[in-house]
């Protein structure tokens, strides 16, 4: 741990809350649609069109709010009406202007690091709503710069290192997400910690443990402390 | 010019074509439209809810997109039918697939620029987009990476230089757009390359001509040769 000199964090549920807002948004969703289908058909629907919007789209509100016009398409077989389709681009609209709420003890943890490391924001979505974020949040002034990556895939960090141009025995990455903040970074041996938040997007979850020397799991981001420090 | 390091190019009508797939784009909004209004007032409107949406959306694809759905339903006065949201979706869809035209002799430009310059492309847009452009163009190989900006506003070139780590002396950058890519990196002390493509979005139009030791301007990308070898 002591060649570490670049410490990543993701942003959306490790430094802020985000996914409760995205459920809310679904559940609005849900709420707007449910004179066609359940609930649960509904947001299976959405999450199926998401995911299929994937490649053409990334990640972020905006591919969100889409995905939603065109899932409403689809449950009300061609029937939607525009003020509907009006109240889902407000739906989008809300997610990216909601305050930042801040997870607990982030700025007494940056404020320990900084100095220490160089610290980087390293986040998927929308490009414009996570430098807004970041703005927002006042943390701004802790970190080196933020990296928006289109994905977290194991040749996205490859990439990552060169523009920071660090090994990756220099790098450790703090995040929420196994698959997107864990694995590909152990795969290319660096270093990465796992801060479970209460709820994750089924999109990012695995289905087995992690072992490997170069991980560790904390229960709240503060236990970053004992072992960067 | 000596004391350049990086090149930096913009990317859309730059690299490769690009404002008249936009055109296109507009015009199969218009025509979708023209029970309503003329295609010069739904065109207004168009431009107008983007600018609005522009601080929330950013640039790219996917917010012109969520701006027509925006546009179709204060033109239509909400009465916009599920089928024609559907078509707006896949005017979206389509910009987002187009193949990739370059502009002239790009390659053999950067061929002859490539080892004796950092080469970085610093674009606008999409972050998905940009990065499936750049792949699917082939120029990645010659460019140490992609800038994805959120804007080409001072501060943003002034971030970008602290992310490269160069002085504006060392840092050139070459564009259609002297809004975005002259101007504010003029005012920084850098260099700066104007290749006015045959079409500019009405966004970036200025209404004064610009005079500049550090400023010049082309007719074809290909002239950056003269200046730069």
């Amino acid at each position: 741990m002591e060649s570490i000199k670049v410490v990543a964090f993701d942003a959306d549920d490790t430094l802020w809350v985000n996914e409760p807002f995205f459920s809310n948004a679904e559940r609005e969703f849900c709420i707007l649609m449910e004179d066609y289908l359940t609930h649960q058909s509904i947001s299976q629907i959405l999450f199926k069109t998401q995911i299929d919007n994937l490649p053409l789209y990334g990640y972020g509100i905006k591919g969100f709010t889409l995905s939603m016009i065109e899932a409403a398409n689809y449950i009300s077989k061609g029937t939607i009406k525009a003020n509907t389709i009006e109240k889902i681009l407000n739906i989008g609209k809300e997610l990216l202007t909601k305050p930042i709420e801040l997870l607990d003890d982030v700025e007494d943890i940056l404020g320990e690091l900084q100095g220490k490391y160089r610290l980087v924001v390293a986040t998927k979505g929308d490009l414009k709503d996570q430098h807004r974020k970041l703005h927002k949040s006042g943390l701004g002034p802790y970190f080196h710069h933020i990296e928006v990556m289109t994905d977290k895939e194991k040749i996205d960090y490859e990439k990552l290192l060169k523009r920071l141009d660090v090994q990756p025995k220099e790098f450790i990455m703090i995040g929420n997400s196994l698959r997107s903040d864990v694995l590909p970074v152990l795969e290319l041996g660096a270093y990465a910690v796992h801060v479970p938040f209460h709820t994750t997007w089924l999109h990012e979850h695995i289905d087995h443990a992690v072992e490997h020397a170069n991980f560790k799991t904390i229960t709240k981001l503060s236990e970053i402390k004992k072992i960067l420090l």
